[in-house]
């Protein structure tokens, strides 16, 4: 059967000579290390905003019959960058694109993912309801908020994982003697533990509760190296709780990680004030340079990303991307 | 079949009772407006947009079982509202109300009805086909760019029409006389003839071409009271090349009417300096107080769309709001 | 990346293999001189209809994976050639089609695309929801009514045009000189400015009002060679109404202009008793031979469909036949 | 609980007062006897058919928040008054009807209900799409060729039967002694067996194949009355075929009875050269005057269906009227 | 055109090295019969019952972009079994899959295909809208109960006609002189006349009515051999009726044929003790060791699936194979 | 405004006149006291398991019109109540009932809800679109396993609670002092805070790895009351394993709760061996006499049921009966 196989291969190559990528405004830059990790060159397309918000897209050649791919954090400003996203979609499908791929490094709306309250939307089911309703063929995102959101889509949807990556990090830089992963709230626990898996080490919890003044910790941090572990930074006022609990309960060093690099509202000014060795996150948020701190390390998660599509092209297996 | 009758309007006072009214930030002051013509309160709810954009919305009283009016402009921010009123929905279905009905005086992205170009987006139609995945039981709106779009949507759609109340504002104040509708461009002739109907006028129409520098009149405007007609004024570009060619054509007294006034980039500015005698438009677009101009009359579709709701919730005709 | 080309290039060869035509019988000379310009047969199909006037459709051979294009005018008798059409496309999707595209040279019941007055259809809608229910995976249409229809599908339209097709007949035939393009009444502008354009021509109205006598023109005719110009022509009063306006109005000779040529109710023999030196249509619809008059000319689709279908099957952009 | 009954009582009544019954142009006569039996008028609205075939509705009154019945019989011209329906359905959704029902006396297509060769539709199936599809409530018919198309539906369908109606014929008349029912072929069994039931009769089977020249009678005829049982007659073939093959068994007297009188293509002329005692057909299709023979007996299904109807609206059983 | 045939060819063969078989438990020996016949193996993956009933299903090897066929009959343990189909087709589209054929050999719940009483289901339709809405591409199934079910679907069903092989089995076996089909009940005639023209033999019928003691037999019997015919038996108290009153008929021998072989609730005894020749029955139902009766004949319909299998996968006509 | 009012209140009763309630065989005995609590009697219907699995369900009186509840545990056997309750939803779907709420104290399935390895199922969310299609207006369930299996569905959920029933159990009971509320694993945390919140106790961890011998317990947990918290008991092994590594770590007496009982596969032994003082679940799952344990207390949610119900019929606000 290899001679078969041999030919399927050449089918193959024509698919990739098919694959156009496309970037939104979202994160152009980590949309442009994917592309270099795949060798390729984004297609271009115009993305105009009017005066009055409205958006207008011009794709500048033609996709009939092309497997797209469209890169678009769903970050700040959320409404206008998932409203491109929407917007480019009906653009592709109306042109005769073959499948409509996107990729969705970070997904907004994506802690709205239950009732909490009476009366709440769960706006990340409607953003997924939005996108399959576009005719979308496929998502692929990293590190979701709840891996339950992937259930909201009927569609497959691939899901990366960072963590390993971040993980690496600290391997690389020898950082894992006498260290506890620290998860700074209850609900933050599994995360935590991931990383605690990842490096060996023990697991403690901030354990944080409204209207009371302590802050306590759950587990044993003193003399130690304690890594607080998040899948996002927004307001950082999680991890300056975190950070005075763990220093009353003797933390000696402490590093926060977060996929998701929000840093809304004052967060980087937060950050900087506090005594953290560094901040480890990743690129699927664009970080504007006044937000940008110098004990702030910015992993890239392009070629991650690059990998995945380059490998769902091909029909090649990805779980090794996804499992951590 | 009287009594009958006298028992099923006493059915409809209870209809009445369980209306609820919800105005989102696109357009407060006019949802205010059609709140005192109905005599009712707005219901009561919060509109959070966090650092990042994302919005929270909190309903504070159930409405299990209500039939909700939600009103909201798609104006700028176009997609901040669009989102506003998309999220605001899910929490209504989510939450048991009995029928959803969204009333958007000015429908965002209107002119994006028709693929223009190659691989152009139809935004006007997602814009009709979320609306409808979310779950909305009707549509009421005034003035769509064009009355097509009403055909994209497969509920009912109660499309209000503002030309009458502009129409009477010059029957009321006298300017009848020696009057001529003018269509700022060919495909405006049809929103102009029905004025030229209302005031029993004669029509012209300004014939701009791509890259010819003279604008030319068709039809005869000198010596006479020119109306431009358009459904919206958005950079007033049209409005102004326009009252040039009407200029130059002969016209005395020139006035330019619409029903959205969008005012986008500049717009203020630019109609500022034209020598217009009156800019008549609505409210369907709350107009910041800066954009306000002193030549500028703004009319209140509030009554309108109040008594087309008061209609609707009985099961009354409302076709004399809509026939022109 | 040559030799990949090369490789796909044969990949489309086999896709061209893998194509049927089918023809309805709507307008079978338009599908022979669509095959023809292919250089293809069409696939036999019977389709009988019985006393009662049930449809009953077999296909003779196998079309298990291949791309057909099913090509049926929805004209007279309109609901007829619908339900044939209809009626194919469930046949072939249960016999495991790949793609469906069916090619609509006259897409009736297209001016019911709005609610004119209270309680009417968009029947035109409600025929783009049967067709995308039914499956199809692509329209390939000519000159809607209005281009707003294209956004009734959320499948991929292909609008082609006609219009510079009929242009070129007049530039071929040196019809150029002090010529005048006319819309019969105030909705037709943009047509008519469409052909302005192509001839370097100025343009005018006819401006006929319901309850009064007089029809005015708006604009200059006087001396002129005048051109209709409608998308179709249906009971041909409103070019009667024309002509009257402009012999009156002291246009020289007067041609008439239209995509379509519906002909009902006493049409053919309205226009022969008219002064105009030629009549200008295509075959979008088939013109039986009683209503063929000596001074209309019938200019071919044929091989614009043609042209469209061989790109659309290699995937390749087809914008220069649809942006006029 | 009485005292609550009384007042829901009351509220029923206001719904019967809410009813709207429409009849379009597939069986007047039977709708008007439907209207008679509830005391009801037919609501006025005009259909226009233009001479190339499109269909015009206009709806003379609100029908706003009513409970709407459409009467309409699929039957010849199928197509034509297939579209009536959809159309209408059309209208009345999007003017705000609060239920929509449809009774299609006569559901046509119903026989090509499954794929009896290859590449064949099954056009009853994409019947019921289309219903479903146009945003229909509810679907009450009469005798269907196949009880699995109803579930061809995922909305309600009241399936009403006609046959008790005829089996009282032969009752009330006295036809029972002697008298034996007749499935004209192998796949009629069933419902010739439900006569024979009524009747307290035997059954006996015509047992024709294709390409054989004598067509058998299975079961004992010799000497009796013989009732040829069908759901329909369509071109009659079948029932001369029986009648030729019971004359030859030694029938004594021969009748035919079916529920639809579809009586196409010389159907007419075919039964009156039969020696038929009766043809006892239902006015679920209309039968023009020139196909009505003498010994042609028509029941009413107008009562039952308007039985159907009233206990429908006040949400009472019905299955005592399709239960045979 | 040869040359790109063969080129079409090898692409051809390159679909099959794309293609997957997978087995749940509904019936493992046939699967692997059908494998058998393609010279294919069965792909792996594990399904658990947990002991709540839950299923869980791993499957072990990447299949992105693979034509997945998945074989399962919906027999006894029924919910469990389609429950077992539901959630590998849930898997499968979520992993990727490019097509998702499923093969239902036997599909229970067939019988459930209208309502025959008030207020049934029909659960027959709820699968198959169950199995659209899961993402399912293609049905492949064997005898369904009733013809109009396929139209149940509106996605491709391939139906496969066991009773050639069954008429085959009597051919190849010499028993056809003499031989009466026999129709055990009034709705079985349409069957047993296919078997009757099979092996050009008359045909009876059984008549079984409730409430009534003496079941008779319509058509001649005596002295010869019966075959009775049924597309399944279940209880086998049709059959017992059926032997019983075709022995007081005079039959000679007795024969029992029925594609699939439910045997529930003591119907292998109740065969056992009846004087039947052979019970012929194909393996679209596996039968349990202790059901198999020594005069039971077991004819496979694995090569019939493996063919068809081959054939749509290769796009080829399969209408010899369905078409009886 | 309360003359009306009242007038609406009477029609409140109407509604509540027009309620049915139906029980299937997953959990009669809750149902029951639903009933009771709402002084109603559950309506009649059959529910029938033929020998080979199939489920045939015949509702005894007509629902036309009604609100309908259908109480069934989606537990042991999980697929066959899934199958019941689906079946009825379709017989009362087609049986014209107004709404259909369908209340399902324990969710099946609800553990899998997103993908944990490649190329797993989500079935919560398939049994959601299920639901769905099937035409579901409402679900009422009790503590999901994650709050975003709420987000499956579109339509309305009430999320019951019955932790604060459980936490009052303590409270009655005075067991509240020297407390710890116990996550048996790191993604229990969020539940065991809630207990934590409700009796202001500490909270502590039981951090179990794969591969590893000691179960470390992170927290202070010695000399102290220990609750373990979880949301069901299945196999009870995690318990097993928290008893173990409370005991080590110095727990005085020790307590374990959950909301639903599965009890599968020897947990009922497996909890008998261990030293707890009580074990306290609730009745959302049925449980069987050999099951229930001397230190078992059941606590009913019939009334909670009950009272979501009647204000759910009365479109009252339940947010009180959900956020715990």
């Amino acid at each position: 059967m290899t001679s078969v196989d041999r030919t399927f291969g050449k089918y193959l190559e024509e698919i990739m000579a098919n694959i156009k990528l496309f970037a939104l405004n979202g994160n152009y830059p980590l949309a442009e290390k994917v592309a270099a990790s795949l060798n390729m060159e984004l297609s271009p397309a115009s993305v105009k905003h009017f005066a009055d918000g409205e958006i207008q897209i011009d794709i500048d050649k033609s996709i009939r019959g092309a497997d797209v791919y469209v890169i678009q954090s769903v970050s700040d400003p959320v409404n206008e960058n998932f409203m491109e996203l929407m917007i480019m979609v009906d653009a592709l499908r109306r042109a005769s694109a073959h499948l409509i791929n996107v990729v969705i490094p970070y997904y907004g709306y994506a802690r709205a993912d239950r009732k909490a309250r009476a009366r709440e939307p769960i706006t990340a089911k409607m953003i997924a309801n939005m996108i399959e309703m576009d005719g979308v063929n496929r998502v692929i995102t990293v590190d979701l908020h709840a891996d339950q959101v992937q259930g909201f889509f009927d569609i497959p949807v691939d899901h990366l994982r960072a963590l390993p990556l971040i993980a690496h990090y600290f391997i690389d830089n020898k950082i894992t003697d006498n260290v506890v992963a620290i998860a700074p709230d209850h609900s933050g626990t599994k995360l935590a533990r991931k990383l605690a898996e990842h490096l060996g080490a023990p697991l403690a919890i901030v354990d944080a509760r409204p209207g009371e003044q302590n802050v306590g910790v759950i587990g044993d941090v003193a003399g130690k190296t304690a890594i607080i572990v998040d899948d996002m930074i927004d307001t950082a006022t999680r991890i300056e709780e975190s950070v005075i609990a763990l220093q009353e309960a003797g933390a000696k060093d402490i590093y926060a990680i977060a996929t998701h690099a929000v840093l809304s509202a004052g967060a980087a000014t937060r950050l900087s004030k506090l005594p953290l060795q560094k901040i480890v996150v990743t690129d699927t948020i664009n970080i504007p340079e006044e937000k940008c701190l110098p004990n702030m390390v910015q992993l890239s998660v392009g070629e991650l990303i690059g990998n995945a599509i380059d490998r769902i092209s091909k029909n090649e297996s990805i779980h090794d991307l996804f499992e951590d």
